[in-house]
């Protein structure tokens, strides 16, 4: 039998990728902050814990899987979290995005407990978790890298040891910083084409040519349908995180800057639930049009 | 034997696409504002002129692929243009990538002259110039288009009559302002990544998943050859195109203008004819770092 | 008996200047697009022409006062222009906001005609031009600049010869680039002070400390009174130059670029008559707010 | 004989400041990280104490003057913070430029600790914290505002009560946006006179009218002489707390993010301790120009 694993988050992303770990035969205990989640993983085997620590009593490997720097701190710090739950030596896995000072952080306060640390963040979205195909960017030591790998294979197709503790980190943001332009500067385009009086079915099919991530999120703006892939207020979090990093570092941000100021003025309008493309409604509402496709059209 | 075909402006994109039309038979005629390209294209069986107006006459179908509108002006208007050697009913196709307002200026100016006009711009690159594999987007009416269409399709793989004349324009700006934005937003990404001591050969095939044009041009960046496949100036020229036509329909580009202004910075540098990943280059200057791969590495 | 003096240009500006150039002693023969302004003229003693040309005719001196570089062309050049009027050795000087490449073209055609020509744009708005207490900024010959001076100072208090032809322009353009970057960061202020409850009286009192034309400009905001002393078109013209002039010489204008797209986004919404701090209501949809002052608060 | 009043915090604003507290005849007890600079100050007549906690005991009141949230946290928390050593019912006034939130979260420690807390940040810099005439911008209680106030008359002119705890912060932080905003629209506009060829001496003159503030700072760009009266790094701290600030309320912030990242530029040039007007030196490094006048000129 193989080790156990403790999951901890299950949110859009969690919730998908715990059950390819099951796929594959572990045992599986998972945690979430609202029990309802747990409770639909619990029907494909996995054992459910009413709080982080608990989930991490025992087991072999934790994961967790949540949504920014505060939400980790929260699920691994304090009497109920992980650090609290784990015997000595075991390994946590964060595959969260978060920046790198907050992994170097975690790490430094994982070993003082006596405890190993990997991060390791994903890119690929939803359709990725559901199929275990992720692109999964590792930072830490070489050992714990081989140790986590088999687990993180079950997950992704591409699992990449990028290098010290905080590198993993520094590569997501880097995608999800690219990510977050790309949309903005389609969502420029798409109001500047129906401006222009473009059927935008056409428009769509050109600028898919320059990014594939542009053929999956278009159709979110052309339908006007902006339910969550990737929550706006998540994408938002990761360009804030890349903004500061970048800060931190000394690199300059020119054009993230006034991606992060129209992500910004999107959550003025309170979107940060709806997906991340809904920044075209901004743009939209200054230009006085909707880039939608007609029903049928 | 086929319809005549006079070919105007042979630089990096032209000067691949008549050979493709070569290839197909056509009868062709170039000309070129220096003369040397014009011998190379001449050892593939073209006859060469030595003004527009000279290529034009007898012609059935007049192509014209130039760097921005000015340029178009001096090939098609004057004494030695295009329209004075053109007969009446000629269909004269712009290939070159302007703004939709010259577009619409131009096509009127062949109407008052008795002739035919098609705006054809295309997007691909120097390879797809090469291997006749171009999406090509045309506005005009649909009777042109149709005329025209052959004759694209020895160039081009996706062919599309986008609608009346300047939609080809306004797509084709639509296509470079967001890879304008891949490659800013790619260039922020590398210099953040190499400041934090990422390997950038990870960091590309990362991100390569975000944009196949990064996969394409983030080499250049590493490699540090700017040699130019697509021109800063070329790129720069598009972008204040997209921000013009943008300002006359009322259409915000806040993301956008921030890449305009990084593209002047590298302008000012007098990096215009390099290639339009060279803004690598004012971030590397900022960063005091170089996005550079070691040899071998 | 002085000079005459021919002047174009009875806008908002030109209006009130031209009455102390008449309160000065000089004869005027004044001319408008709309002839209804050159009648409220004609009650103070100036002399109402039909043509820019017919104004020219035998006067000593020529100024104009027009919007922009097309509206200037257009009273200069053609058939009913002022160069078409004048007699040989006039001093053309034109006081309209414009770019260096503009002034220099056009001296350039003042000297084919064989006249003289001196750019001599402003600043100080609206109460100025009233007073005579413009700062008005020369470029041009040092004996064009001593011949126009004393009609200048008529309607100026500080008249200054920077240097050669558009030397001139070059300034008035920093003076409006730095008025609208500071009414921009005003109205951002201003937004971000009433989202957070604050009473704007008081803001906009320490706010006036940073620049005089807070203390001119913001009561236009909290009153909601947007008729225009300086309307959104003609600032935007100015901005629009100022990049333009930054991009012909290689200077980066990053602030300048984003403040540009929030003016084009209020343009956008159709506010391009209204004054230039209109801006303020696009900053005030995307927050949901309106930075007003209560009447008698 | 007066109240005693301990000040922590001797940089460059609180060195000042405190020698208008000293003449207005208050017996003081300072306190600084660096001991020189209390050393500095006791030759006026102020008592030194060692840490924040001992300058604290038994005064009526607790001055703080440093750097950033973290730096306040420092010295008001902990054993040694200022908390720590004060009497129930003492009033602490912080007079650091902090965010709202920073406020916030101090004045409720305050309370738990049985303190009163006011917010009260300055403007007006260093001339007018040497001359006692700073523009002061209080937060908190009606009541705890009347009990500051005279302490408070003896450092500043123009003493406010703006609101509730934080509303003093948002309006320092609205003056300091448009301050940065207004030095970086007068770098971009020297650079592009520099290019053009024009004067320095004459530039700086008319966009001082703009703003006082161009005239006091653009001296330092013409000489090139940066030393700090205002450092870089805590002008972009300010703006960093702007954005956040803006962040949470739901404020865009299109202009100030492209100030941000010019900030940021120079920051990573190692600029931070100089003066904030160093910027122009990011400016001037793109355009290959200085802005500087030559002596004598």
């Amino acid at each position: 039998m193989g080790p156990t694993v403790a999951f901890i988050g299950l949110g859009i992303m969690g919730g998908r990728m715990v059950k390819n770990v099951l796929k594959a035969g572990y045992a599986v205990r998972v945690q979430n902050r609202t029990m309802a989640k747990a409770e639909a993983v619990r029907a494909l085997g996995a054992t459910v814990a009413v709080t982080p620590r608990k989930a991490a009593v025992g087991a072999d490997i934790v994961v967790t899987m949540v949504a920014d720097p505060p939400a980790l701190a929260a699920v691994l710090e304090g009497p109920e979290g992980v650090f609290a739950g784990c015997r000595p030596g075991t390994l946590v896995v964060d595959m969260s995005t978060v920046d790198p000072a907050t992994s170097q952080a975690m790490a430094a306060k994982a070993k003082a407990a006596g405890l190993r640390y990997l991060e390791a963040p994903v890119t690929g979205g939803v359709g990725a978790a559901e199929q275990g195909t992720l692109t999964i960017m590792a930072g830490g030591s070489a050992e714990d890298f081989a140790a986590a790998k088999p687990l993180l294979e079950t997950m992704g197709k591409k699992v990449l040891h990028i290098g010290p503790m905080g590198y993993g980190s520094v590569l997501k943001l880097c995608a999800n910083l690219v990510g977050a332009s790309i949309i903005t500067s389609m969502n420029e385009a798409l109001v500047l084409a129906v401006k222009s009086g473009l059927d935008l079915g056409v428009v769509t099919e050109v600028l898919t040519e320059r990014s594939p991530l542009i053929g999956r999120t278009a159709p979110k703006v052309l339908s006007g349908d902006f339910s969550a892939n990737f929550p706006l207020k998540h994408s938002h979090k990761d360009v804030q995180l890349a903004l500061s990093t970048a800060r931190a570092v000394g690199a300059p941000m020119f054009a993230l800057g006034a991606v992060a100021q129209i992500q910004g003025a999107a959550l003025a309008k309170g979107f940060g639930e709806l997906d991340q493309t809904v920044t075209a409604r901004v743009l939209e509402e200054i230009a006085g049009v909707q880039a939608r496709k007609a029903p049928g059209a």
